[in-house]
């Protein structure tokens, strides 16, 4: 199953139904970028978008716009292009502010129909951003309790208390995944509603957000979607559960009538309602113009190939001279995997620092974990076997010993 | 003391001391842009900064500009900057997020030290937003009361049982103006804090937060800042309330050690807490270039010249044949008027839309206000003179009697 040689990966791109996605991206001739899960590849369509929105729309076009060019519907039209990707139906997704407050958003309003239910439940370890929300709720709303147990007790601390599960679909270090479904099943038998964050699922995993029952979810769009760095994010909520939900952090424009510019907030129909501020243009252009790369594609196939190319790198990686200083901090079943790999090595830090000095750019989480990412849209096979290659001679080259480089500042 | 000739107009334009500004702006040849009161315009700092954010960095350094091209201290950067333009000592602005978003996050931290009090003071007619967002804060926490009472009402209004007052400097529809240092007092004496809504002040009007004592202050960089559509907010803290203060949105960003990945969120030191997601890059990058064109400008001679801008609109407009169906809704002294000038008529929106279509773009707020905005950097006493030429000239074309027309959205 593993290529044996470089040029039967070279093979594998010639019959890759995905390979032509690549020439939309702008990438650097000296890379391999397998950080696409932490900031995703300029793409031609961004670009191109971006300069429009600068030139044309802000330059000449100004004020007038926010009508003539769509600027005040793009967290819907966005967000419906994002919804396609997860399973939503039409009128779920918004594409609006960041993870941070989007998640703030949906807790919060989730919080506010809770009767007498204290708990929320989430993992320990989960992104750091998921929990600190969590906590600072908790601290407007002392009645509220941020449960933060380990993945194996989730489960059984869903209980009648409990008003909100809030849970990482893909773990940001090892890439490991929830069953969707059978998770939303616990919390619903319990009386709770389940948050998803799929910052590091849209675009990489397949996800169904009706079909698994999903009440609400956020995520990111500068990952797998090529958004752009710190790219607006998204959040989802079931069509089911819209009407009854009000929200918090209640924005003019997320008003029934913003422009009628009245004194009483009245929310808006459906998930419109959690738009907040007015929304940051250029950085909607960016994304607009980087779904362009999703048009048409199955999300099928984006899962088969970053299965194949996971796959292939864990293989080689651990086939390389060495491999034994390295212990797989992923699922090793493809099925719990999302779509990168992170690999425990006591050098890690200065390993990576020596892999991106080379050209291959992966990323370090403290203390241990190199962390590579598999982007189907624009990662070859030959990538994958070169950057092993350069990977195993940077292992072989290190010193040994304790390192006194200090990790540096990197964001998820 | 009105200019009695076009030639006079092009007179003052020669003498004008920031007349070489207007070179750093694109400005369509063909319009006469009163509207930078709510989308300040293109400049080529922006679109450079832009292009080289995405081309560049994105495209090139990808994640490796979050340390190498300093994304990861853009709201520091850029809070410092804005900073200057409002009285602000280093360490005390930061832009991130929404004004919406930003503004939630100062009055839920300033909730959380409220004591026994129970009042947030504001004024009726305020800008939605700013109604909306407390009027969702109360929604968590019932114990708050949002009182919003008419202007000359808020003095009395603020007593020992209010623990925050929430003011816009310069009011959006009329340009009526606070008295910064008096509300500080008066706020203060009841032991009140004071957060101030800078959004149609920043940039055009002097602010000195720190010699009126302001406690807390949010605001738009999108209007005379020239920051771009829907660029991000800036919120202020004095820094002698800094540590005491603790966020409720507290996303990762705002996290002491957010590169540790640690479970519990424990505040940055001083303003830098109220970080909150990751930022988009792209929208930074825009206002890091508007910026440019504000170094070295003294505020005062900006004052200076929207004053005389704003004194010769409303003499010439007010000279033209039909002005009798004008009525001044702006405070005819400039010391308490804003940069804005709104003038009501009956039909309002239809005539806003023949102003429009001739080139001269200025707003409409419903039911009636025509709002020109004066933007000392780039407007010409010459192109106050043409659009009010232009403007009387509509104003005897006009239909009389009643108008279908409806108004369509627009952004502040």
């Amino acid at each position: 199953m593993t290529p044996l040689t470089r040029e039967q990966c070279l093979e594998l791109d010639r019959l890759d139904p995905l390979a032509a996605r690549r020439e939309a991206f702008r990438l650097p001739a000296d890379l391999i970028y397998l950080d696409g899960n932490s900031l995703g590849a300029l793409t031609v369509g961004a670009e191109r978008s971006v300069a429009r929105a600068v030139g044309v729309q802000w330059g000449i076009d100004l004020i007038r716009s926010w009508n003539v060019h769509g600027w005040i519907d793009l967290p819907a039209t966005l967000g419906e292009r994002v919804g396609r990707l997860i399973g939503a139906a039409p009128g779920e997704t918004l594409v609006c502010d960041s993870t941070s407050v989007d998640l703030f958003k949906l807790a919060a309003a989730a919080s506010l129909g809770r009767g007498a239910r204290r708990k929320i439940v989430t993992e320990a370890g989960n992104f750091p951003t998921d929990l600190y929300i969590l906590q600072g709720l908790a601290k407007l709303s002392p009645q509220i309790e941020v449960h933060a147990v380990p993945r194996d007790r989730i489960h059984d601390a869903i209980d009648a208390d409990t008003f909100l599960v809030v849970l990482t679909h893909v773990h940001y270090r090892t890439a490991e995944m929830y069953d969707l479904a059978a998770m939303s099943a616990r919390a619903h038998a319990m009386g709770a509603r389940i948050l998803w964050d799929l910052s590091h699922s849209v675009g990489a995993v397949p996800v169904d957000l009706r079909a698994t029952e999903a009440d609400f979810a956020i995520g990111c769009t500068y990952k797998y979607l090529n958004g752009g760095p710190g790219a607006p994010a998204f959040l989802y909520v079931r069509r089911e559960l819209q009407e009854s939900l009000q929200p918090v952090l209640s924005g003019w424009l997320g008003d029934a009538r913003p422009f009628e510019f009245l004194d009483d907030y009245a929310p808006a129909p459906g998930v419109d309602r959690h738009r907040c501020g007015t929304p940051p243009v250029l950085a909607f252009a960016a994304l607009d113009g980087a779904l362009e790369t999703f048009d048409g594609v199955d999300m099928a196939a984006v899962r088969h190939k970053s299965v194949q190319l996971s796959e292939l790198f864990i293989a080689l990686v651990e086939a390389l001279p060495g491999a034994d200083a390295l212990t797989l901090a992923s699922p090793r079943d493809p099925q719990r995997r999302g779509s990168h790999v992170s690999f425990a090595h006591a050098q890690g830090y200065p390993l990576m620092q020596r892999l991106i000095s080379r050209g291959v750019i992966g990323d370090f989480r403290a203390p241990d974990l190199l962390r590579f990412g598999f982007t189907p849209l624009y990662l070859r096979f030959v990538d994958v076997w070169d950057a092993v290659r350069i990977f195993g001679e940077e292992m072989v080259a290190m010193p040994t010993g304790p390192s006194d480089d200090a990790p540096r500042l990197k964001v998820t």
